[in-house]
């Protein structure tokens, strides 16, 4: 006995890779498969089409060999509703859940196809009647409630990967196959700042998410100038990187070395601390902040221009800072908001937080990743965007580079005109509220 | 105007590198010293003596190079009690808290010198009056309330670095002064293993901090044998790895690869997700064991064998699965004292968590760091054990390797007895037979 | 103006890549393309082919495009033969040479067409006529002569990548994509020793490229013992290889670490030099074995048995030993010829030695690159063989390992037997089909 | 049956560290010490002194503890001449030859200490008696004729390592035990341009060891503007620099892609090899850039402006081009005859050229050591010069920012004078001032 079902591929899917996968996942998986029929774009410009029927020797095996598919945007041409059952407990999926991919996702529903919201990549999706219809959004297994009425199976859902924009000027797509240390740096680094200009410009928001080496590489100050220039939208980052910032204004010294000199290292951890001290002491570091405690750095500019922050905790931080959050749950809660906001984002010189922000990004947005270790990089790069540079360069280098291509052309962020100012307060301040309060609805 | 104070230093001062060390400090910060006496051990067993006067040009200048000299163990000559100012509020230090070391220390009070507990590097020292008199203890920031008696200054400690074991044969210290990839590997997996095993027959607990990589790579199965045999007392982990190894006892797989015939290499989470969702439903990985849906594995056998472990919580996490401690100030706590509990404790492929485990541990716990990445062995070795071995290997062939070398002797850990003190003594008569007696012509 | 050709490809092109590459080459460079005849193989047995016209807007871009498509097995349809033109000098290309790739080629002479000899990437090839008709084969640049008949231009010329073996069992083809260290490291082994003893069991040759890395990891007796049982039939390395080697069997240190107890670490150079000079005293590495100053060890064991070693030289060299070829055009051709000869290379922890033999190898030829280092691997992989395995891992447990699962087995490499057999069937019928169907008696 | 000699260490030995490693070499090779005098340098300009007489078990145990203290500046007290004795053949060193330290060496002869010339590493010391009186000179193995008389063990020698200058500003020194990424990049490049314009300054040639990546990372214009504007004096590198730096200047590409855009990148490796061919043909470099093949470039430039260049053939290179030294023996002849001139050497992204340089080079010779790579610029490092820095970093953003630091102030190399040389003692004393409040005329 064995199974059969049919799924049909459209758009590059030679060029763009897709084709070679789908063929590949049939084979490595076991299964059979006979095409039916397959057009070929004839010119670069003209689209691929190919629907095939699939076999397996059981139906679970056919099962397994749809979910993979599916992850490649080859879809059922079954014009059948999704499944949907409900969640027998709190965060438990029913048996046979549907597993998110990051691409831009339809259900059907009704015989229409329904946009999945807030996609994301591992996650449930969640099919809600409303007033105005129905609504299907993503939600991690830690929000699924009892009853939620979760998609099962692959019928009824298209995946629509992102194609490489195959005649695209500019840096995106440059890192397909692959990521090397041997490529012009500064080159690419003015194609960065060329991309980031260009979310500005049309009003997107960048979201840098920074580790504490940014700090010690004493790129600290450069990134402070791109936030009170108004480059940086948003900060997720940890309690480590706060206290380095913090602690380099309070004492010249970064986890006890001098920043500037260099000459009196010390390997002492009393000012880390005391530190962090401090700031509970005031409260807060937008307290810090008020009662002058804090005067400088990027914390500084954050509190000062209204530039939203997430410190997520970790089981190695000291202290920690009042600001930080300490629940994995929450903390991650919070990231994802940031994440779905951005259109732009910069992971610069961490794998923990760069991982957990990646894994909530759609793979659409646009991400830059930038770590002196190659594996981390790769690593990153791996999760799945489409629309990845990935630099294996210094950051001590990189973030002064960048800000003097952006901050040292004719014209700033600020002149923009008025759109941009109120584009920037309104930012400022939705942010503000609800960043870390916020709720979604979905989770 | 001056400031100046007393030191001493002694013990084997030269050869453990402290005197140098200790000049190093005065010089980089600016200081003098005056050597007042000095006195070196003439031979290898002596030790050495040395008193010298630090003259700073300010108060403070000087109370910052004290507080380094104090770090390596040079401390005041004044027979003072130690200073003590309550914490002006919860979470909150005095200025000028003394901020410990990982070393054995001493504080004086009412002159006498009281052992300082669970010594775990930066952290205060807290005194508290008691019926038997007064006690000593560290306390994280986090953990001070308002009103603790909190140490301050550096006068009335002593610091009592270990110091390396000169004759000592055994492994630890071989790492001193570096670690390199290009060493005998089996050799040296050989002599972790005596370790272990010493460390059992004396009555020890091993704790064994593991990565998810350990999983991936294959090393599951061992590691489980080691915890059924006895020779793993406590886990500290993630939620990723705990995941990762029910997975592959449910699945056969390890975030969807096929573990024993890897022909079948799948990208997909989907597993990941429904493994966590499946021990949620069930109430937790006890309950899990219990209905049978955990039927082997790491996290198995320290059901089963009654194996306490902690997972701690990450912003990365899927799920996370009802055992992880999502709240990083809790997970510290539980990490804690595990760190104090254990007398050898084995660093598997995780960075992450054994820096977490690392900061709590005092500077003579046994500690083997073992990771593919030079980078993250340097990094461990570097937070300060005095007994720590860091190997740059495979976990894959490392944990298969020692469990073969622990458990295919002839006795396992309980009946060490005879056959065990032979075969060390075997082994240690044949080393000492060639490898250095040879003689060698070119000399 | 533009000019256009017309090429097809054929086999699994849409499952090994190929269609995605040729299209990809074609936009990279500008180009544009006419798909006249695209036939997809309906079923998984099946081949596709495609015939294309290939247009470019002069005649510089058309060859640039051809030449690219040319290198991954695109060939033009045109029934003509291939173009030669004498190079004009010794060491010198006519204009518009074609440069080989590492894929078994073809060129047609007078309508047929002929096999490409010795075929290795970065070459010229020659046409040559004989007695018995044409000769065409590869000469690296240095040996080009005036007047050799060199084939210039893409035309009547073609190429033919090997395919991934899509149903293979076995290790080869399983690392494509990516290098990861997360891998089960003991299965894979096994797998490698599996492909060695197979290889040898079809009468093929195995060389082994290695690196001094190899030595001081402690798995010189390992390597040694697989030359004694016939298991190595070549070795490529350079001087600092063979001399640790030596002196490890002088001195029980390879440069000057005990590598039995590693209790007495010594720096000290001179045991090296020294063991070079008396090897030169000797006259070479064969006279110190015949007269007793070498006894043991990898070089040992080649002399012994009729092993034969090339020892390139390098800048980095302390000596020479007088085995070693100091001029890097002649340990070139020393190495080109060991390559030729070899049916499969283990590249063993160096980086250089590996690069020069990989450069040399056919893409058929099966490779096993091992090294610590992730780049390493993946540097080396990227070198283009079809069938080669890259295990990020320990060098100093994998020999072992190895040598464990090759040689502990009841039957050494002649003797196969039944219980070999019985033991492949075991482990896997579908493995039994294709070029295992070797036995592996210890397991 | 001991034996037993005294030795004797003066100077900063307690914090330089060679006290430490004194007693560490005796114990660790299981001798004893009898410390007959020990005086402390009472502050921190005082020089301290140690005499011990060391024992051991037998003759040649106490011959291998005396040769690992003399490499660290621990030298025999006795007054006696050094040994010497006839080379048995050519390349052949008698039993017991001491081998040579990089640290500036004495012999003793006829009662007179001798100072050692072109002293470096692993070589024998040769004496010659010469109408001026005797001269003692290093000699590699591959030197040594017979009968040349070499001093054998370690009597009359007097070895005395560069201790660490304590106050000294400047950036060597900085890296001493260890390696970081996590330093302000920055501030440190501007700090070696300092010390390169210093050494400029002071009529000092700089040597720069480059590798192919610097190509590829985009930096080849930078260099070339250093080279063109007289702060190079040599090159050292190998083949694949020069050709891809050639390459580059003809094409426009670096092995095959476009270095402006990116945006067509080519695999091909045509170009390169073409290349090679067409400077074969016009003869060499200079005469390639006589009839204007070359116009651009690093290798341009080097010879337009008569900075002499060594190019090292290796196993891996293509061609090569007739300018490189195939002979691994000759190359580093040649090699060594730059590293014996360089007064600063910068090691810039190669980890084979750098370590053949360093191998020639006097512990009192400048270096900068800069690799993406940790473990490459540990590895440099650790080969033992006393004035080195090592930097984690792109080179790709290094040599630019260095030539801006170097070329963009008002004045260059030639019209240095007087403005320069108040410059930089403006620079200096403003350094040791404040270190940060100076300004910088000279860049």
């Amino acid at each position: 006995m064995t199974a059969t079902r049919t799924v049909e591929l459209e758009g590059h899917i030679i060029d763009s890779g897709m084709m070679q996968r789908a063929f590949g996942i049939v084979m490595d998986l076991g299964g059979d498969f006979d095409v039916e029929e397959f057009t070929v774009g004839k010119s670069k410009t003209k689209e691929s089409y190919c629907r095939m029927a699939v076999t397996a020797e059981t139906d679970d095996d056919l099962q397994e060999i749809l979910h993979e598919l599916h992850q490649i945007g080859a879809n059922l041409t079954d014009p059948v509703d999704a499944h949907v059952e409900p969640a027998p407990a709190d965060r438990v999926v029913p048996h046979g859940f549907y597993s998110t991919t990051n691409h831009p996702t339809k259900v059907r529903y009704e015989g229409e196809w329904v946009e999945v919201d807030d996609i994301e990549m591992d996650c449930a999706i969640v099919l809600e009647e409303t007033d105005g219809g129905v609504r299907a959004y993503t939600k991690v297994l830690n929000a699924i409630e009892e009853g939620d009425r979760v998609v099962t199976d692959e019928a009824g859902i298209r995946v629509e990967p992102p194609e490489r924009p195959r005649d695209s000027s500019g840096p995106f797509g440059f890192m397909q196959g692959g990521v090397s240390s041997e490529r012009p740096s500064e080159s690419l680094i003015r194609e960065v700042a060329d991309a980031l200009e260009a979310t500005k410009e049309q009003g997107g928001k960048v979201l840098v998410v920074a580790g504490p080496a940014l700090i010690h590489a004493g790129a600290g100050d450069d990134l402070a100038r791109l936030v009170r220039e108004g480059y940086v939208d948003m900060i997720s980052a940890g309690n480590g990187f706060a206290t380095h910032d913090i602690e380099r204004g309070l004492y010249g010294t970064s986890l006890g070395m001098d920043m500037e000199t260099m000459e009196h290292p010390r390997k002492g951890h009393k000012h880390h601390i005391y530190t962090i001290s401090e700031v509970i002491r005031a409260g807060g570091i937008e307290e810090a902040v008020e009662e002058g405690l804090i005067g400088s750095g990027i914390m500084y500019e954050c509190v000062r221009n209204d530039v939203p922050y997430v410190l997520a905790g970790s089981i190695r931080d000291d202290g920690p800072l009042p600001d930080t959050i300490t629940d994995a749950v929450e903390a991650q809660k919070a990231i994802r908001e940031q994440a779905h906001e951005a259109d732009m984002v910069l992971m610069l010189s961490t794998l923990l937080h760069s991982v957990a922000v990646g894994n909530c990004l759609p793979s659409t947005t646009k991400v830059v990743c930038v770590d002196i270790n190659p594996a981390t990089v790769t690593q990153l790069l791996d999760r799945g965007s489409s629309q990845a540079i990935g630099m294996v360069t210094d950051i001590g280098t990189f973030v002064p580079t960048l800000a003097d291509e952006i901050l040292t052309g004719e014209s700033a962020v600020t002149d923009g005109g008025d759109a941009e100012g109120d584009g920037g307060n309104d930012r400022g301040d939705s942010e503000s509220d609800d960043s870390r309060g916020g709720h979604c609805p979905g989770r």
